[in-house]
C-alpha cells in the first residue's frame, strides 16, 4: 500500500504502552482514546492482547475494547497473542489481525513466554492451523538486535529463526523489534539488508524501535532508508523499558509523525489532532511518557530572551 | 585526522550548555569539569565566550577558565566570539581557536548579534584581519536549516552566505547549526550534499545538532553518512532551547558517544568516565539536562518483572 513517500504508522500505545501502567485505565477511557487516535488518522492500532490477566491486569478488558472497535469503520485493530489458545480466543472474540510474539534469544523468550524459541515456532504452527486463513498475521520478532540478558544478538540467530517461521506463512508481516533500544542505525541497516536479501518473498517488513538510548528516530530513519514502510510507535511515548527503571522505551507516535512529515513522507496522521491526545496519554496516572515533540511544540519565538551572541 | 571510522566530538557544554544556567557555576567547578571532560577523552572543548557579561553573566569568567586550560596538555580550548573586538580580546587572553557566529536568517542574526548577516560578514573580515593567521577559525552558521522566526531556511540562502564567507578564509571549519532542532535527516543530507558540491575546497565540515524534536541523533547520523566527521555535543544534554521553554536543546555528548561506539566508530571518549560527569552536569543547580543514555545505563536485567508475553 505504500509508495516510497508514504509510511504506515502502527499505534501500539493501547497495548504496549498501557500494559506497563499500574492504575487501571477505565475501559471507557481506552475506547475514547481509540476513537481519537483513529480520528487523527491512525488506522491500525494494537488495541490489546489476549494474555494472562494475572500477568498483565491492565489489559484484562481487551475483549470489550475489541468489541467497541466494530463501531469505528475503517479501523484495523491488532491483537497480540503468545499462544495458540490465546489466538483462538482472540479470533472467536472477533480479531481479524493477530500478532504472535516470540524472541530470538532463548533467555528472553523463556522470560517472556516461558518457552524455548523453537517451542514458540511450534506454537506458531499450531496457531496457524487453528485460525482461518483470512485472519491477518504479524510476527513480532523480539530481541532481533539485542537481548537484555545476552547482549548483541548475532544476525545469524535472527535469520535462522526467520528461516523456520517464514515458510509457515509467507504473507505474514515480519516486525523486527529492538527490545532493549540498543540497536544503532548501522545495525538496523545491516540486519534489514540481510533479511531482505535472504527472504525476498516477504512483502511487509516492519520495525519496532525503542528510544531508550535516544536512537529511536535514528533507527526508524535507517529502516526507512532500507525500505521499511511500517513502523510501530506509541502515543506519548508510553511504555517504559522494563529493564531500565526510569528510562522510557517506545518511540513516540508524535515524534515519528513529526520526522516523516518534515521529510515530506506522508503518514496520513494529522499532527494537530495527535498532539492533544499525546498530552492526555502522557498524563495518564502511572504513565511513563517519552518523546520530545510535545514539549517542543510549546515553542514561542517571542519567548526568546534578549541575549547577544549566545546561541548558535 | 579522521578516517571513515572515527569522529571528533567537540564538547560545547561549558559554553552553550552553561550559558542558559541562571545560578553562577563557580569558576573552580568549571575548571574541575573541564579537567574531567578532558580526562574522559574530549580534547576539543568550547570553554566559553567573549561576549557581554550583561547578556551572558554565566560566562563572565571565561578569561580565568581559559588561563586554567594551559595546565591541560593537549586540550584545545575553543572560544566563541561575536565581533572583531571580542575576538582580539580572546586572542590577547591566549585563545588559539575561535568560533565566529552568525546566522543565515536576518531575523535571527539581528536577535542574536544585532546586525544584518552581511554586516556580520564584514565583521568576520575585520576579525580575520585583526588576528594572527595561526589562530584556528571556525564559523558557526546558525539557522542554517531553520529559523525560529521565519521557519525553514532556503538552501540557497545558506549557500549564498557561505559564498561570501568561505573565500575570506578557506581553512576555516564550517559548522552548520540546527538552531531550532527542526532539521530532519533528509534536510541534513540535502544541505550537506549541496554544500560539499559547491565548496569542495572545504576540508572540515561540522554539524551542531539539537535534540529539541527528538531528531538529534538521527540528524547526526545523517551528517555522518554524508561525510561529516566533527560533531558538537553538550555533556548531559545541557542547553535548553530558548525558543521552547521546558524543551531541551543540545544533543547529549554521552548519547553521541553511545551511538558512534555502538556503530564501531571511534570517538576517543571513554564512556565509563563520561557518564558520571554527565550525571553531575545534569544536576548542576538550574540546569535543564537532555539525553537518554544516562538513565538507560541504570538498566538492570534482574529488574525484569515476571510477566508473560508482555514485551515485544
Amino acid at each position: 500500500m505504500q509508495s516510497g513517500r508514504s509510511v504506515e504508522i502502527v499505534e501500539v500505545g493501547p497495548r504496549d504502552g498501557y500494559q506497563g501502567i499500574g492504575p487501571f485505565i477505565p475501559t471507557q477511557t481506552k475506547i475514547r482514546m481509540l476513537q481519537q487516535l483513529f480520528d487523527a488518522g491512525l488506522h491500525r492500532i494494537e488495541i490489546g492482547s489476549f494474555v494472562s490477566s494475572t500477568a498483565v491486569p491492565q489489559l484484562r478488558d481487551t475483549r470489550e475494547v475489541l468489541a467497541a472497535c466494530a463501531r469505528l469503520q475503517g479501523l484495523e485493530p491488532q491483537i497480540l497473542v503468545p499462544s495458540e489458545r490465546r489466538g483462538r480466543e482472540a479470533v472467536d472474540a472477533g480479531a481479524r489481525r493477530l500478532v504472535f510474539v516470540l524472541s530470538v534469544s532463548e533467555a528472553h523468550n523463556r522470560n517472556n513466554v516461558r518457552r524455548h524459541p523453537l517451542e514458540s515456532v511450534d506454537e506458531y504452527k499450531r496457531l496457524l492451523d487453528a485460525i482461518p486463513a483470512h485472519v491477518k498475521m504479524r510476527l513480532d520478532i523480539a530481541t532481533a538486535f539485542d537481548c537484555p540478558f545476552d547482549g548483541r544478538v548475532p544476525e545469524s540467530d535472527t535469520l535462522a529463526l526467520l528461516e523456520r517461521l517464514i515458510p509457515l506463512r509467507a504473507d505474514a508481516e515480519i516486525c523486527l523489534c529492538d527490545t532493549t533500544g540498543r540497536a544503532d542505525p548501522a545495525h538496523v541497516e545491516s540486519l534489514l539488508a540481510s533479511c531482505m536479501q535472504r527472504f525476498p518473498m516477504i512483502e511487509h517488513w516492519a520495525l519496532h524501535a525503542h528510544d531508550t538510548y535516544g536512537l529511536g528516530l535514528a533507527n526508524v530513519h535507517a529502516g526507512f532508508r532500507r525500505g521499511v514502510r511500517v513502523f510501530d510507535a506509541s502515543i506519548g511515548g508510553l511504555g517504559g523499558c522494563p529493564f531500565a527503571p526510569g528510562a522510557t522505551g517506545n518511540v513516540a507516535t508524535e515524534d515519528l509523525v513529526w520526522m516523516f512529515e518534515r521529510m515530506g513522507v506522508t503518514t496520513g496522521v494529522k499532527m494537530d489532532a495527535l498532539v492533544p491526545i499525546a498530552r492526555v496519554a502522557a498524563h495518564l496516572p502511572g504513565a511513563l511518557p517519552g518523546g520530545r515533540v510535545r514539549d517542543a511544540l510549546t515553542a514561542r519565538p517571542e519567548a526568546c530572551p534578549a541575549q547577544a551572541a549566545a546561541n548558535a
